[in-house]
């Protein structure tokens, strides 16, 4: 852990150095938390999606951000344009699935972009995940299934399945939920940090893969350190967040507040002294 | 009333063990509200509003919201293949026509979706009812003409008004205002919960439109009283908010958030005890 | 100065006597934001963007505002739809050039703007500003580059450049940053309200345009001390907001909130008492 701890300290720098640019072709439902929460993170956010744009775009930007959420009729094409150009200049792309498993639509989108676009992060809940290694839906709406949920008593297995798809598809596989899981074929970590009111606010999920992408923008060739300080620092959080909503009695949207505010006051000093993170071999 | 009160107490509870997803087809202002209120109210927001998945995702939900704030070109054929499905499987379908009245376009739209779906609620503000009644045009923008308000001189003719034009569409009808009015053919209910601060802040209709998906969901075979639950419950949230707002002398934007706040902890119990609904012949 | 004050208090009594319909052609991101901000300001927000309407809609406008932060295929040709109608019917149309630099799309986008609509104000960054007069891209993303900024040591330089395109393109230049600046032809002001946090939240800069909007439309042949009442009036409850996330050392999100919970309780009186603007030759 001591070297994660190192990277957490110089990734925060460089953050800040560099003020990473990063693209975020997202859905309309969460698109402006999308662009706050790379602005918190310490990144500079732009939401370019159209087709004739988006390489031009992100051959100024430093990383990539795609999300399928509200998939349009046009919206495929230019995120596959947008991570080719990405991917030819070295830059990072993530991946969000989201609602994989919940139509044939989604389940297609997904193959076709794992087909012609090298993501170095998929971000995903279970459900979504078990889709894209079925390539087969057992999910409706856009929350995992309470079947598939990570628990204490599934958790090998599901260490197990990260590191398999992780393999299969050769990008990091972050799974987030109670628990969170980052792997690649080598190395898992499992994170405790969060809190069960995120699930209560639509776009934390795909807040974090924003903050991913922040956080590879600066380090391309570590994904998966850089996924575990974007799961932890944003868990961190959240946990914040309830703590600040309990004491005033609050409610969800309030919470979702405290989370960005926390998020945009994160330092590697504080990450360091309340993440829960413990790796796996 | 005692009827009712048992009605919202189970109301509650089934919402609380389903989580019923509710998908919402809605409109790019507001459509992160829109999905917040929902997980606000209890339920699970889906927004796929693409033709080609919308049927698919229909089938793995409970109910269906229609809101024609921003429709842009493709988005009338997805409500109405998403608003046939529902029919086909029996979920509820609620129809928000913002802007009925404003522009050709919309009054179009909503009389090509009350030819093709069932609706088992339409709620919007009472200039929207009025076009959506004659067909015509009476207003600009999205909020109510001043001259169409429904007051407490004119209250009567608006009963009137709400009785027949369920009994013409086959629907519920909700007509929200700072006076509010559920009918059906044969009964209507009058709210006097929520406060004036509502119209200041963009959403405040499209989001209780969502709450009355949200309940619609459990108890589909009653429209009547799940709307008036649902406009009880929100405007309660809004006096709440208010007041919290008075408190600390904040402003729009604070109240926004205090009002998911305090839908996000409604209960049966605190609803009971601060709805402000008669019950009219 | 005192031709301005008087300007001052006479626009928001025109706003809260007339509440303006604003309408407001934005991106996907900060739509929500920009209805808001417009109720906030006093007006009446209407976001209606599909080319079959925008004229019908405009019509029962005062105003419109045209932001190009995500344009679309179709979004072109409707927001010259619009322009042309507000321009016919003597409204005011502000411009927000999102991203002018940093693609061609964009590039050729506000050129085509400028060919076929006046517009009575242009609002952007300091680099957005130079792309439009230059007609080149300058720029990654859609913040200001660090070399373009407007300092106290360049502020002649940069007040000559607003003059310089104001009689350029016969629209009012307001260009936003830590520094503002306001010209036409024969006049320049320089603002010093705002705050360096109104760059961590999306959507700072197309929320003042619309504010811009709203005042505009109640004084369209003041175009000039309209764009300055804004921007003054915006600064300063950026001021407010970053003293009230001090006293609770809260962060972003809650900015953003505080921010638009001033501009709604703004009066002239607090503006007078609070603003920070000098007038040049």
């Amino acid at each position: 852990m001591e070297k994660l701890h190192q990277f957490i300290s110089a990734a925060f720098d460089k953050v800040e150095k560099q003020v990473p640019i990063v693209q975020s072709i997202t859905n309309t439902v969460t698109i402006n938390d999308c662009a706050n929460i790379i602005l918190a993170s310490g990144g500079s956010p732009t939401m370019a999606e159209y087709t004739e744009e988006v390489e031009e775009i992100q051959t100024g930007c430093q990383g990539l951000v795609i999300n399928i959420g509200t998939l349009h009729p046009l919206a495929l094409e230019a995120m596959i344009k947008a991570g080719t150009k990405a991917n030819e200049l070295g830059h990072p792309v993530i991946l969000d699935p989201v609602g994989a498993g919940a139509s044939k639509l989604r389940n297609d989108a997904v193959k076709k972009l794992l087909e012609e676009v090298n993501f170095s992060v998929i971000r995903g809940n279970i459900s979504e995940m078990k889709a894209i290694k079925s390539g087969e839906g057992t999910t409706a709406g856009v929350d995992a299934s309470p079947l598939d949920l990570v628990t204490e008593e599934n958790l090998e297995e599901a260490l197990l399945f990260a590191k398999e798809l992780s393999a299969e598809v050769g990008s990091v596989i972050a799974v987030s939920g109670a628990i969170d899981i980052v792997a690649d074929a080598g190395q898992t970590f499992v994170i405790r940090n969060g809190h069960a009111m995120m699930a209560k606010v639509t776009g934390t999920g795909c807040m974090v893969t924003n903050v991913i992408g922040v956080f590879c923008s600066v380090v391309p060739d570590q994904p998966l350190e850089a996924a575990v300080t974007a799961l932890t620092a944003y868990g961190l959080s959240g946990e914040r967040a309830y703590q600040k909503v309990t004491e005033e009695n609050s409610g969800t949207s309030s919470f979702r507040m405290h989370l960005i505010d926390h998020m945009s006051k994160m330092t590697a000093g504080t990450l360091l002294n309340g993440m829960k993170a413990e790796v796996y071999s």
